[in-house]
């Protein structure tokens, strides 16, 4: 089977065993394009991913860097087995009861969220469809941390950089995904789903696929009030943001925090 | 001043204003080839970092996703300042001594150690000059988490990817790095240098340069050991390593974590 022939499939069974053979895909965006461009995708065209699609993202997460390269990562990867159905329902439950409490908790329907047209409007349509269709996103990932010792803020090196690397090698191939929290609320009932082992904690719930629409610019703030030198607050003379950046401020209200 | 101009300057001082008229440098890198071939430096070229090469990396690591696009991530870059230098003399410090205590509790320097030519001698050696010329080290960066509420493992989701975006940007302008965490025995005493304020978690110190010599393969787990669908454990037939893949078992012995 050529690398066309396995890309046309949509099936996690056909060609599969031929992927050996065959190259990861040639390169249309450069590297630091690439990580200028990647931004969180909620909205999915209804297409499956590619088995090689597939095997290149997880390919390039499994290359990122780990403490001591341990390579504490794994990845559970849900499309339309018996687990990964059972699994996605739980998450997607967990996350529509969560969007729920947040839209009342922090008043996404009032104040400028009665203006359709306001970020904030905007932001909640987003969110409520993501939600409300979260079990039909072509493929769920939970990228799990392989604990061998107890689990602090900094054992997220292990496994974090692989998931940027997930997300950027999906955006080399016109793909797109976003990280979310809402495994969090269900982490038991998955373990036993998925027969994860004790050690085993899942880190994220990655959802991914062929944005639908266009991808819209990545938003930040401004480069100096990011970064210092030689002293916290202390923006170098060479922290500038180059032609054409788009800015944004800082995420949504301090009240608000999102999984 | 041109971009070729900027790109000769070593010092942070010279044309950097006008980096805000200069547009990143081209790609000449794709980026899953970028995400294949990027691997941790740890010896460095006695040359500087320009600032258009260093603000292109910060420029990739603040487009980093985070929680709610909340970006509370902070980078304090260390070059020659006098807060700068005070706080590499204290990691490097840090590191030696950790190192020191892990070659004695290691064996390091026992078994297949004394065989110059194994790949735990070859560890130890580059090991060894690293912490010795730690404070060499073109640049240093400090990438810290601004806490809104208590740190827990999942809040390096809105640190480590800009860490690895930093990495990739190095990895396209022909520099290298590596993530450590020497930073952690000295949190104290670097906060109180380089002025951080209480709620700054310093989550990594990564150090930069020009690479000695050639890169070495990027080595890791078969994708069937680290990739599964549906259940823990099960590998789909589409995990396969692509042609010319490297190998290698997982880290050191568990009884040795690095930081």
């Amino acid at each position: 089977m050529t690398a066309a022939g396995a890309s046309d499939s949509g099936s996690a069974d056909s060609g599969a065993a031929d992927l050996a053979e065959v190259p990861l895909p040639a390169d249309t965006v450069g590297l630091l394009e690439g990580l200028a461009s990647t931004r969180s995708i909620r909205r999915y065209r209804d297409e499956p991913v590619s088995p090689e699609a597939l095997r290149a993202m997880l390919f390039a997460a499994t290359r990122a860097p780990s403490g001591s390269n341990r390579q504490p990562f794994r990845f559970v990867v849900l499309q339309d087995g018996p687990g990964a159905l059972e699994a996605r329902r739980l998450i997607g439950e967990a996350a529509r009861h969560f969007w729920a409490e947040k839209v009342a908790r922090d008043g996404y329907e009032r104040g400028s969220g009665t203006d359709a047209s306001s970020p904030k409007a905007r932001m909640a349509r987003t969110m409520r469809r993501y939600v409300d269709e979260f079990e039909r996103a072509p493929v769920v990932v939970l990228p799990c941390l392989v604990r061998y010792r107890a689990a602090d803020p900094s054992s997220g090196s292990s496994i974090y950089p692989a998931c940027q690397n997930l997300l950027l090698a999906a955006r080399a191939q016109g793909y797109g995904g976003v990280i979310t929290g809402f495994h969090a609320m269900v982490a038991d009932e998955l373990a036993s789903v998925l027969g994860l082992p004790p050690e085993a904690w899942i880190a994220a719930t990655i959802t991914l696929g062929r944005p639908e629409g266009g991808h819209g610019p990545v938003r930040r703030r401004p480069l100096a009030e990011l970064v210092y030198a030689d002293h916290w607050g202390q923006a170098p003379d060479w922290a500038v943001d180059p032609p054409g950046t788009r800015h944004t401020s800082a995420g949504p209200p301090r009240s608000a925090p999102t999984p």
